[in-house]
């Protein structure tokens, strides 16, 4: 019977910038005697990548420039933030009271450049965002090498982050970063049990995984950062979330 | 530990048009010892929800319309299966070659208005394709109804089926129908660790769940269409998976 599971690592110490990541991940599954497994797969919630990597900016820093004024008046949303946002942007896909949709510049098309005030512990007086990591594949990437030196087995790791949708309500988590599994799964030239040719030819397949995840790790107060996915089994080529970008000539709705 | 499963159902009978699904997944729920417990949410793929319902169109007794042949022509699909998605569809969202993007008379954006080609029999010399449930939050609600019979506990059950993404290559599953669980939380109102009301304010629940249960679905010849999730908790009320829908109005790409 093919099972798969996911189990939100408890006890993660807080982790503040400059934090060992890897290392903090590793005690609390040793803590937790969740030992990882081939083909195991963490699954880390993009706000403590961000914050372990430092990505924070310091609104108190930031002069709204007259397109983030503007932006700001016709959102609602503070000026400052908005500057962040567009920094962090390669174009305003829409704007509308309270919506603020972006391209990030590295290629995510997603609301305030998946920017969050919350969660973020404030120092006295100081109002501070975070940002995505520089380059969430990179730091799937490094994240699993240093967990892979640390258990020596061979594991996967995704960086994920909750994405709304254009038509359907509510939030789902999809991932930013990929490493040491397929990201996308390519099913061109398979057929099904008719002999047809299939017709969803690619799968989300660490879209999936993080969207399962985020279950397990619930929200907001109790939150649980890492997950550990379990059961699951690929045999495509690993590809990172990259991969997952629909580039921008294809856009659907352009 | 928080800890959450999927699992495939093996062993479940050819579903035909007319099947008792309920009375065939109980079958093989309980020759697998997958007893269900309170709480547990059946994930069923749309195919053997349709297939169980007999929405099946012959292509061949289909008379295509002017309309439906420009379309063919320019997606390069068949015009018989064209004239089949525009009667299911409230309006054509984007045709492009290769593409057939619409607005279901239900409110989903997909392609092909959800109309599968592959893994339907072909009785000798016809051309059967497989439509949407008619109603698929009351089939998920019949199906619910009559496994809690059976057994004898609450459950959840969600129809899921295949999207495509706007900006994200690949597919994930969601939900097309959904009872017993909250398809869509609403998160207003409540606050992070910090005391920040949460960004977030809305989470796509039963999609999280069928995005998740298709990773033990498996795909096309060796897939599995029925998906046992356990360890599932919510506080919310009940929503449908109509919950899920953009009204056209708050659509943010129009």
């Amino acid at each position: 019977v093919k099972s798969i599971s996911f189990t939100a690592v408890p006890g993660l110490a807080e982790i503040g910038s400059g934090a060992d990541l890897a290392a903090t991940i590793a005690q609390a599954l040793r803590a937790a005697d969740l030992l990882p497994r081939a083909r195991d797969v963490l699954v880390v919630a993009q706000k403590v990548v961000s914050k372990a990597e430092g990505r924070t900016a310091d609104l108190d820093e930031v002069q709204p420039s007259q397109e983030a004024q503007r932006l700001a008046q016709l959102t609602g949303k503070d000026a400052r933030l908005v500057q962040v946002v567009l920094s962090e942007a390669q174009e305003v896909v829409r704007a509308a009271p309270n919506v603020l949709i972006v391209r990030h510049r590295l290629g995510f098309v997603m609301a305030n450049a998946g920017i969050d005030r919350s969660n973020v512990p404030q120092p006295a007086g100081r109002e501070t965002v975070l940002l995505l990591p520089r380059d969430p594949d990179a730091s799937a990437s490094r994240l699993r090498s240093r967990l892979m030196e640390i258990f020596d087995v061979q594991l996967g790791v995704i960086v994920s982050d909750s994405f709304g949708r254009p038509w359907r309500n509510g939030v789902v988590n999809v991932a930013l970063g990929a490493a040491g599994l397929p990201a996308l799964v390519d099913r061109r030239g398979e057929r099904d049990r008719n002999g047809r040719n299939l017709e969803m030819t690619e799968v989300a397949f660490a879209d999936a995984i993080a969207a399962g995840a985020a279950l397990a790790m619930g929200e907001a107060a109790e939150g649980t950062p890492v997950v550990l996915a379990r059961g699951l089994d690929w045999s495509a080529p690993d590809s990172n979330a990259a991969a997952l970008l629909r580039p921008r000539q294809q856009d659907l709705f352009r």
